[in-house]
Order: structure tokens, then sequence, then C-alpha cells
């Protein structure tokens, strides 16, 4: 018993002090009616997109492996966005392109406060320093303030969602062009939320050879299939493939994308009538009584309670609405996040969380 | 045009030398009438299974994500080898397994030579340090210079894979256990070739509270859809899952991977039926002139040309087949690899290798 326990010690001792003292990152499985946490597409695909879904996926050779280059999903994002199909890397998931960043760049890795949580979570897993710039009270990115500190802790990466997440706004183009000249780092501009802000850097990176791009088919439609883009300079794709799992785009989602993206005028419909419902859904929240939505570029709202956040955030979980609370002191106290849903659910979110908060 | 220059000379310079100093992996994808390089299962799914994948495909919700913690593709591993869906992470296939252990415990990292390459190219690109020591002449694994060696640099991981690739045999158990027993590291058994051996690691892993076993649906017939399987103890398990990016397994590859495994019958068939066949391979090699193959436990064989190996296998290429040259000083001098294919197959493959070597 004895020999075990020590061994059982040693095991745990062998692992990174680093990874040791992370928590592991928690999802909110909570069962729920209406589902509004996770910046998805409300929308499954029409049947007609799902049956050739469907038809790839039983005509599929999936005792091969997978085309390590994803030659035709590279073609079809391209055709959907007009990327160079071979200044791109695909990714697992936006989630692997972030960690591969961070693998080829390494720390210290700068990023405003808030902004998307896998920035740091990823950093910190890799055993990397992650450095914070607040934002203004107007969640508005202070370049100088991101230089002088990149340049203080020697940042090799900087993260900039544009437009942000969670707060939902895009950061001005004058300051995010100055990071973009100036800062001697890599500078990631995660355009995730591109399709419901359609601004983008992309066809800047000629001009900005620091620059990489990230993008992903997450938010439109596709999360379930784990397919995130890198867009840079020859020079950084190169250096970066190295890092890449050859096989990372299984076999089934590369062939799912390419007959969901042929297309493309759903995907383009369900998003503008999302802008539209976004639209709506603010308008609704700025009459409110004691809720301060912020302006949006994404597809969801942040807001703000004028109770405690964290008990209007229980009583929606109660009627079966999940949200997102990131009520915590700092610039997001008794702050809330809703993702845009079909019409129906937004409005039932709507009735419900006025019901809440004049009871 | 000099700022230019200069900026993206500086942003490769950002890169770690250590990823700047790797060469990229390279996959051969020459187009080949029989498919012979990779260790895949020849063998589609059949009508039956590709149907239920495609019924699956249509009705999965792509547009939300993935069930973070997979749980009924960990129930369908568990019923297919009997292991604990709680002491289990499943990877985007092995190799996303290996970086996350390479990641969690740090180099350097320890293996026989030659083994799996992923071990050494993930170590690399993950800046951490390899060190290698030769099998015997007859490919035997020596525990005592491994446990040696381990101690001198101390490592922190060593990889056993068992059977071992490219030699297609199995490490003896006295060494094997040898090794888990006294080494301070994480010792990792890759058991990617487990149902072509029948031989596991699995019942003892309290018994050896610093080994990782690796499985992969890969060489069962589901290389497209990137699964592999981590089992370890609870407390590897916990701090490993903090590295896993929350939504690794995407929900096609989830929904097809279980649909698949509902039929275990069809995957036992198709092994029993390739055992035989690499045993049809092996005797038929073993009477052909100039070549001398390895026993193997796996699902291909390694073999030995008494000419230039490199010619051989250049001239299966003009006929249409690809196997896999592993030519080079050393143990592998004028070695090849062929995967167990389809019976058809393989007679194909040994009448060209004769007319080759006869030549």
């Amino acid at each position: 018993m004895r020999t075990k326990s020590t061994k059982t010690k040693n095991i745990v001792k062998l692992i990174k002090p680093s990874i040791r003292e992370l928590s592991a990152y928690s999802i909110d499985e909570t069962p729920c009616r209406i589902k509004l946490d996770a910046m998805e597409n409300p929308f499954p695909p029409p049947r007609q997109v799902s049956r050739e879904i469907g038809n790839a996926a039983s005509e599929a050779l999936i005792n091969r492996y997978p085309d390590p280059s994803a030659r035709e999903l590279k073609k079809a994002v391209s055709a959907l966005w007009g990327m160079d199909p071979n200044l791109m890397m695909l990714g697992n998931g936006s989630d692997e392109l972030i960690q591969a960043i961070i693998l080829a760049f390494g720390g210290p890795v700068l990023i405003p406060a808030p902004t998307f949580a896998m920035y740091e979570i990823t950093s910190r897993a890799l055993s990397q320093s992650v450095v914070t710039v607040p934002l203004g009270k107007d969640l508005s990115l202070d370049a100088d303030k991101m230089l002088k500190k990149a340049n203080e802790v020697q940042a090799r990466i900087i993260f900039l969602a544009c437009p942000n997440n969670p707060t939902g706004n895009r950061f001005s183009d004058v300051a995010v062009r100055k990071i973009l000249s100036k800062a001697a780092a890599a500078v990631v501009i995660d355009e995730a939320y591109f399709d419901f802000s359609r601004k983008t850097y992309l066809p800047e990176l000629r001009k900005f050879p620091n620059m990489i791009i990230l993008r992903t088919l997450s938010k439109i439609g596709f999360a379930g299939l784990r397919v995130g883009i890198l867009a840079a300079s020859s020079l950084i794709i190169e250096e970066m493939n190295k890092i890449r799992l050859p096989y990372n785009i299984n076999t089934l989602s590369q062939a799912a994308a390419v007959a969901a993206l042929k297309r493309k005028d759903i995907v383009k419909r369900q998003i503008s009538l999302l802008i539209s419902e976004r639209e709506k859904l603010y308008n609704a929240l700025v009459k409110m009584q004691g809720i301060t939505p912020y302006p949006s570029e994404t597809n969801f709202i942040l807001f703000r309670t004028a109770t405690d956040a964290t008990h209007v955030y229980t009583k929606l979980k109660q009627a079966g609405i999940l949200i997102k609370n990131l009520d915590k002191p700092g610039h997001l106290e008794n702050c809330l996040r809703v993702t845009v849903g079909k019409p129906e659910e937004n409005l039932e979110f709507l009735d419900e969380l006025n019901k809440i908060v004049t009871d």
C-alpha cells in the first residue's frame, strides 16, 4: 500500500506545476428549453442541406485517413470569404489554432480584458504567461497602453478579438491599426464574428506581415464540425504547418462543411435574419426597466442589470432559458450575455426577463 | 519596401527557433490503385453501417457545439474494449493525445528507435528534447538500457508502442513490466495495434499508476473519424483534461463512431480476416527470394530486401501499389513496410513484388 501511494504521488509530481495549479475548464451543461449561452446559430441545417450532409457521410471512406491538406474544404472557405487557399491553415476549431499560435510564438501573451477566455486558458495550459490591459469604461481599446505594455513585457503575441467577446463591440479601427503597425509581436485579429460585423482586416495581410487572422464556421451554423480558419503570410503559414497535427480535420467534417457551404445563400439569409433579430433584441432591452444593453456587432448582446445579475440569470435558468452569467467584480459586474436566437426564442427571453426585473 | 522586408524578417524571428529548425511533416500523397502504406483497414463500412452513419449525420445538430464529454462515444468505446468511461480521455486521433501527454509532463522524452515517428516529431514541435535508445538487432527492447538512459537524462515520459511500429513486433512482457515498475517517468503504452495482437496492459492501470494507455479507432476501420483513446488513473485523467481543448471531438465523428461501433461483430470479423491475411502474407514473403519479413502482431509487415529497397519501392509505386519506404542507414536499411490489405490486394502486391525481385 505504501509503495502504491508513493508512486501515485510521484506521478502527479511529474506533471508540470503550471498544469497542476490550473482548474479544469467548465462548461455549463444544464439541460434547457432555450439555449442562448454559446453564440451558436439557432438554426439546424435545412432539410435539403442535412440530406446532402447525410449522403456525403454515408459515402465517405472513413476507413482511410482524411485529406491532410483539406483541399476541397479550403476551396469552399475561399469561395465563402475570398481567402487565398494557399495562405490558409485549418484547425479543429479556432481553439486548436489559438493553441498552435501560442506554440509557434510562445509567450508572453498580451490581451485586453475582458476578452475571449480561451486566449488566457490556452496560454496557461501551455505554461505561457499572460498579461492583460483593461479596456476603458466604455469597453474601448487603448492602443498606447497596449503598446507600452507589449514593449515592457516583450510580448510575443497580442490577441485582439474584432469584434470582441464578451463585450460585443468592435475596437476602433485607428487603435487596431496602430497596434498592427507598431507592435513587435504577432498580432492575432480574431474575426470569429466577422459575418455579423462585416468589417475585416483580411485584405491587409501584405501590409501587416505580423498579422494573423482567425475565422470560424462555428458562429454561422457549424459549431459541431469544429472548423477554424487561420489566414496569414506564407512565411507564417509555413512555420505553423510544422506544428499542425497532420490529420487534424476529420473526413466527415470536411465533407459536411463542403456540402453545407455549397448553399452559401442559406447561410447568408440566416445571418441577415440574426442581425435584424439582434437589433430588435437590443431595442427591446434598451427600453426595459433596469437593463442596460451594449451595442453589438456580433450574434450576442452584453447587458447590465440594475439588480443582482446572478439572481436574474438563475431565474431565467429556472424558466428553462440558458444565457451566460459573466457577473464578477470589475468591468463585468452584474453583466449577462445573451446569444441571438430564433425570433420566438428571443421573444420568450425578453418576456421572461421583463417578468424577472419587474417582479 | 525596406520597411516591409524588415518587418517580414522580424516576424519570422518571433517564431521559436525550435520550430524554425524543423522541417514540415510530409505525407506521400501519390495517387495509387492499391494503398498499403498507412495501416488503414482496407474495408469501407458495409452498406448497412454507412447508411446508419449517413442517418446520424443528417440528423446531427451541427449548428450546436459537440458534447464536450463525448459521453455516448465513451460508452461505445467502453463496450468495445471494456475500459472504464470515467478513466478515459478522447483525442482528435492519438496524435492529439500524444501532444497532450507531452504538454502535461514535458520532456525529456525517451523512446526506443526505431518507433512511431510522431513521438519524436510532436516532442520537437513542442520544443521538448528527445532521447533514443536503439532496439537490439533482433528489434528487442533492452529494459536496463532504457532505465539507465531514463535515469541519466531524467526522462519525464517514455513512449513504448506495444506492438511497435514500424517493426511490427511486441516487446517482451518482462522488459515492458520492468520499465513500468522502475521508471520514474510517465510510461505510455501505445496499444494502437491491440486488436491485432490481443495483448494488453489495460487491467494493470491500478498496479502501475505511472502508466498511460493509448488506443485508436484508426486501425480498425475508422481512421477518417480521428478518435484516439487515452486510459489512465483518475489523477492523470484529471490533470490531462485541463489541457484538452473542450470541444475536441466533433459532432459527426462522435455520432458516426457510435453508429459504427454498434456493429462490433463486423469490426471483429474484419480484424480476424486481416489477421489471417497477415499470416498468409508473411508466409508468402518468407518463401520469396531476396525478401526477409519480420514476424508481426499488427496489421502490417516489415520486410528487408536483399537488393536496393528504394528501387523495389519505386517499382511497386510505378505499378500503382503504394507501400512505405523506410530505407535508411541503421536498423531499417533496405526495409519496407506493407499494410495488410484486402485478399486480392495482397495477392497483387505479392505478385508484383515477386516480379520485381526476380527481374
